[in-house]
């Protein structure tokens, strides 16, 4: 079947599948937030969890099939009736029964045989129906599975009640050939689901395959999370359907948004290189796709970020042209001559040569050199001391503020928070400046690392990005704060502190 | 072509495409040590980077150049002449020579016309290759370019001497179907390469389809960085070929180092869920997936971490078994009764159900208690203090070891180094402890973020992994390190300070 003809659904597995990758727990209250996100963004089927996995467990797909969302909430189970009561004791819609299909899995790990699987499968399949569940039997390790096994326990399922059938890649072992060769026998027996997982970089291909074998439901997660290489991301099919075949499935603007919130629930960061949602996806650095960019929206990319919720970006770096380094000056009001873009745009070049991010803040203080403009900081930091340990964390700062001296004093959970508390106090609420971001990249070099620092801050309408490195974070993130509300305050004719 | 009958190479562009995603620059230093790894690999061309960009640039490519390695070592050149001299002044051994194909960059961003592409192709084509250099032609955007007009082009750029031909997904648009159709046409005029790109999660399945329509060598970057979603990653086209198909191409043992030497040189962490070179990628938690592995390596894994040069880890968590516990205690000497076992099952899932890393130390806390065993504290933090600002960082420690008390002073560049600095001091060089690796998230949430700092420690052939979380970054470190030293020591004889 040509793709562009099918009629594909989702079954989100963040919530079960997803939540197995090492150090990823979810609360009941996340979990709920996930489900409701995913219902509105049109997900068909939520897998919850495992209710086997206890009670803590349990409590929390109770919390997502109290909802009452459009989407039928299920729950794993492995192939014994406690699993079935289990996860009917959630109140769950149905259940992703799962029995062993591969030689590996029959003989090795469970100690059985193809007839006693096959046995089983229909009994628990025949209880959990007459229980009211919606089955869906998954025959697992099916892509290391002999096929004709597999085919004759799948028949069994559909023969004795179950709603569809799916022969996982568990092992993300399969290559798009096989999935075809799978889907194209199982689907001739009933409704069929996929389930691929990355660990060779084939999981949207695998899961592509089966589609066109077939195969109607993709269970994926969000952001690619999951055992091992992670299972396929929900993010990455949607927009292959929509932009290669132009199959709609869920809400793509509402991508981002789960991506987010599944990143910040699970503690997983987004990598900045993924597809769709990773922070580089719509951003442009590079002199010669910044020019194409500003010429037209879609030199380089292949479809408007809008259809996934996103902005497009322009930044600068190493390899900025003429044409990106004059849309950023102009951003903050900068005009310059050919010769002075010229001369700042080697300056930034060799800015980012040095491995430097380029901020805001770097582009006008190159283009205040070019130009020989003198600017008079209005906001300094003077000094700063911080102690913390096992007493209360403090800090003071000394600031001069439009010729001013301001000292003050804070305390905070830590010594950073009460080094910016300090600052808040110096400036009094008057300085009407909002902390919008501030993130500090992971730290592995050692105890005596380079922190860097990035603040993003803001006053009336407009916003000015910062980088300070240092190896004390408190120092770094106070200069960084400092030096942004310098610059916003630059080309300002009021008085920083004008209410104070 | 079946996959398994094709011989490909790579190209790899981690220095060049990959260098241009946003925030990334490379010192010629970096470059040097990554075209080393990659020739070691058997990497055959290593695109060093854009001569165009800039002196720097141009620095950088020459020390590439000098390192006389096996591979071909060439740059991006736009359709240019003075591109091709900027390159040749580097001495390189070719050129990835880029023109226009689609009509959006012909018309749109070029403003020329397909006859003047065509004979601007082979003028710079016949200079190229006058001047002694191997020549490859990539048609931008060349995926969504006009079939006829490719291969127009293309052809004209094989007759006027090029080596070989690319069409570039640039924007990572296109589907397999497209690829195929595309090379199906192109390989026929002469040698092809691929050129993806993951905007649509496609990048790995577009490459495998040029390869079976009959192009030979793969454009991609290790870790797949690169524009927006990133370049084909080239360990996962190395790892989908190997295990999929049976073709072997680079040195896969050496993937996983060239993943970690890549990312620590672009700053871009490591997905966990990343295919073949993420944290998680032989990792396993979950009690089936652990149990199943326990009994053969290869229940849950498609291949054998060691074929990219890697080692399979069980951690414990929310999803914990019995049979992943009692290994993680049996690690640590510890053995349990089958009561015991699974009272330390339920309280380790306690623990991962509040969203804990369940490091060696929670574990071996939790066996105490369930044991009832009383331990003594050998090592432990009495009180800390750390200062810094504008003077030296400072911090001084108080500690009991082995029931006497320790008192010392430290500075170092930052708060942390000074703490651990201090720590080192009070213990001596007798507690012969090392701290393995140490690693702190990274921080968006706020100023007053909690913290989480992990250590490894390790003393004689033991190590230890342990969490410490506070809002302040000296204390998590500091009490992390102390609670490292005191469980290497809890089953001891020795004194912890020996010699000292």
């Amino acid at each position: 079947m040509a793709l562009s003809d099918c009629e594909v659904q989702f079954l989100d597995t963040t919530l079960r599948d997803g939540e197995q990758a090492p150090g990823i727990s979810l609360s009941p209250d996340e979990k709920a937030e996930i489900a409701h996100a995913l219902d509105e963004a049109n997900v068909s089927v939520i897998e919850a969890g495992s209710a086997c996995t206890g009670p803590g467990e349990r409590e929390t797909i109770s919390r997502v099939t109290d909802l009452d969302l459009d989407a039928r909430v299920t729950s794993f189970a492995r192939g014994v009736r406690n699993d079935i009561d289990l996860a009917l004791d959630c109140g769950v819609d149905g259940v992703n029964l799962v029995v062993p299909a591969s030689d590996r899995h029959v003989e090795e790990k469970l100690d059985t045989t193809h007839e006693e699987v096959v046995a089983t499968t229909v009994d628990l399949v025949e209880y959990a129906k007459d229980h009211g569940l919606w089955v869906e039997v998954l025959g697992e390790d099916g892509s290391r599975a002999d096929l004709d096994f597999l085919e004759e326990l799948m028949g069994a399922a559909i023969d004795s009640g179950a709603d569809r059938v799916c022969a996982p890649d568990t092992v993300g072992h399969a290559t798009p050939d096989r999935m075809f060769e799978i889907y194209d026998r199982l689907s001739k027996l009933g409704p069929t689901s996929m389930h691929t997982h990355d660990d060779l970089g084939l999981a949207v291909t695998n899961t592509l395959a089966g589609l066109a074998a077939g195969a109607d439901l993709v269970h994926g997660t969000i952001n690619g999370i999951g055992e091992r290489a992670g299972n396929v991301a929900i993010e990455e099919v949607a927009i292959a359907l929509d932009h290669g075949y132009g199959v709609e499935t869920v809400k793509t603007e509402m991508l981002y948004e789960l991506g987010q919130l599944v990143s910040s629930a699970t503690g997983v960061p987004l990598p900045p290189n993924k597809a769709v949602i990773g922070e580089n996806a719509f951003t442009h650095e590079s002199g010669i796709h910044t020019d194409g960019t500003l010429k037209d929206d879609a030199m380089y990319e292949p479809y408007p970020p809008e259809k996934v919720g996103r902005e497009r970006r322009l930044v600068l770096g190493k390899h900025a042209g003429r044409a990106g380094v004059k849309a950023g000056l102009k951003e903050h009001g900068v005009e310059v001559s050919d010769d002075e873009l010229s001369e700042v745009v080697s300056r930034v070049k060799e800015l980012g040569d040095r491995g430097k991010r380029v901020t805001d803040a770097d582009l006008l203080t190159i283009a205040e050199e070019v130009q020989g403009r003198e600017r008079d900081r209005r906001v300094e930091l003077l000094d700063l001391t911080a102690a913390s340990g096992s007493g209360t964390p403090t800090a003071s700062v000394r600031l001069e503020v439009d010729g001013q001296e301001r000292v003050a004093s804070g305390t905070g959970s830590g010594p950073v928070d009460a080094a910016i508390a300090a600052v808040r106090s110096a400036l009094g609420s008057a300085a009407n400046a909002q902390l919008e971001s501030y993130h500090v990249d992971a730290i592995t070099g050692g105890t005596d690392a380079v922190v860097t620092v990035e603040v993003e801050m803001s006053r009336g309408d407009r916003s000015v990005t910062v980088a300070a490195s240092d190896s004390d974070i408190t120092t770094a993130s106070v200069r960084a704060m400092i030096d942004a509300l310098d610059r916003l305050v630059a080309n300002e004719e009021t008085p920083v502190l004008a209410d104070d």
